[in-house]
């Protein structure tokens, strides 16, 4: 069983030899010849070259065993393909921040594939060069948390513009988010076009918002989405940072895998959604500040707590740039280590 | 009933004629009174200046008619009591940061009440001029979250120094919070001593740790706070940012009253915990920023859960800077116009 198969058998929860693993962020500052590139290279610049691009997406697979790359791009590419001007450095900002029909009115609704073609073309390269071997993710950001970048101009703490808007506009509100799912849907189709095995939809805001304002605001985007790329049965993988508070709604959005955070365990997520539900994740990333040994115990331990079925092995959240290498190789092969017998239990 | 005994009664399930209310940061930035006095004042000396702090911490009161006050002070008194330079103005920073058993063995953790008396002097002149008709909150921050500021020297992504500390070094960490948490408790007998109706404690960042972590590392400490407070019978309420994950560990710890952000409703947290659980909170602070009539309808519909009962209104998080102060008259006016009889279901 290589790589790839075992990454599609974990998703469709069919049988697996171990827990396919991949960490999210594995691709980024953490690697010593990320940052040599990035010395040369501004972020955007990166994402929107297809062969660096590509280059940065390969660079953690010849280091860690993983099991699956992702391509290495940005949330941000879709306010960037709708007409927005994306800014890093010192921060994130998006111009002109979007603030009402009027700024909805003036993006660039038609043709955002057309501006997204850098992606297709890192796709290739990297789909080309895994073969069949490794699995290969795409990616975008989940409506609620994109909109959020572009109605506030960049990040937030308070959500301020953004609540006024759905609070005071809800049809401005309906219409911006429509807008961001149609150009994801279209996104999406275009990179399983290019031979994803499966896709991660990331909603890293939207554990900001109480369970009724979810179900309300980010939901129902969240479903269409998964509604209208059913018929290409490639996998979605539904990551909401703070999904604990949120499992049931996530569910009922459809995808194929929930992604897990590790403020709740992978235990509760089966308690309360059922045996069969198929999860990524989950170890806190903080662990593998911890020494080998303990990042082994406790990655087997999460690992015992789906038994290896249906489960890809991931962290809870994104690998933080200051993380050692040592605990991410500790983290990887421990994995493979695991087997469903043999585990020592803690 | 005044609003002293509304909020004592409602601490403790007794009857009230509805809901105490307050907000967690009612005194600070969104008061144009408050950035007057900051004209003139650093932060750190608002709080430690006595006449100052008592000042501040009157001025919500001036505007709203919520029942309480809680003192105007900053979670960092302690680390500052225990002899770390604390400084505000372009991101806060604690140096020395504590990076092991040498760090903590400098700490002045004897006669840290001493180095507090600025508190109990405006804790004083407050509970003077409220006599007996508002209630007057006490604070500290709970021991994981104030030692992660301490590890960190300041605020941090990823706690990469604290949690390499509980992984790497136990018992430097078992020390270390051991320290926190004895200056801590002497450090709300002061302030009971003062007259406090009620103590908070805010662990603000307990909820990024998983539940297993949070049984290991923060619990220990805030039972251990909560059980040597008990023979003052004075209510604590203890608040975690994301509780929805950590409800029943929260309760263990053996608070009067559970303070409930917004990402978990009032309801889930009475199914999970029991019906007599004495809750604080929780509207989105976002709601602020809607329209007075949505306002009132979600603080109606938030007091609607509870029925009223054990509840004690407030938001799930502070006030944000920016927030328009109709929002606010029109929340604390909604839970005095709530009646458990007459209000529209939503």
């Amino acid at each position: 069983m290589n790589a790839r198969q075992r990454f599609a058998n974990a998703c469709r929860g069919l049988p697996v030899d171990r827990p396919p693993v991949w960490l999210m962020r594995q691709a980024g500052r953490s690697l010593p010849e990320y940052r040599a590139l990035r010395e040369h290279h501004e972020f955007w610049e990166l994402l929107t070259t297809p062969e660096l691009a590509a280059e940065v997406t390969r660079q953690p697979l010849r280091r860690f065993e993983v099991d699956a790359a992702i391509i290495f791009s940005d949330i941000l590419v879709i306010p960037a393909a709708l007409g927005q001007k994306v800014l890093f450095g010192g921060g994130m900002t998006l111009t002109p921040p979007i603030r009402g029909a009027n700024g909805i009115a003036a993006l660039k609704t038609s043709g955002t594939n057309g501006r997204l073609e850098y992606v297709a073309e890192a796709l290739k390269i990297v789909r080309e060069e895994l073969a069949d071997e490794q699995a290969l993710l795409g990616f975008a950001g989940a409506p609620f948390t994109v909109a959020s970048y572009m109605v506030e101009g960049g990040g937030s703490k308070s959500y301020s513009r953004l609540k006024a808007m759905m609070y005071r506009e809800p049809a401005t509100y309906e219409r911006l988010l429509s807008v961001v799912t149609d150009a994801t849907i279209e996104y999406l189709q275009l990179q399983i076009e290019c031979g994803v095995d499966a896709v991660q939809l990331f909603d890293s805001w939207a554990g900001e918002l109480s369970p009724d304002d979810y179900r309300k605001y980010a939901q129902p985007f969240v479903k269409r989405i998964i509604e209208q790329l059913a018929p290409t049965e490639t996998p979605v993988v539904y990551f909401i940072n703070g999904i604990g508070n949120l499992l049931e709604e996530a569910k009922a959005c459809g995808p194929a895998v929930l992604g897990i955070d590790w403020r709740v365990s992978l235990e509760e997520v089966r308690r309360r959604l059922g045996a069969n539900t198929i999860v990524q994740g989950n170890l806190d990333p903080g662990v593998l500040y911890a020494e080998p040994a303990e990042i082994r115990r406790r990655t087997l331990a999460m690992i015992d707590e789906t038994g290896g079925r249906g489960h890809i092995a991931n962290l809870g959240h994104g690998v933080a740039p200051d993380t050692p290498l040592d605990g991410i190789y500790a983290f990887v092969e421990a994995v493979q280590e695991w087997n469903s017998g043999g585990n020592e239990k803690v």
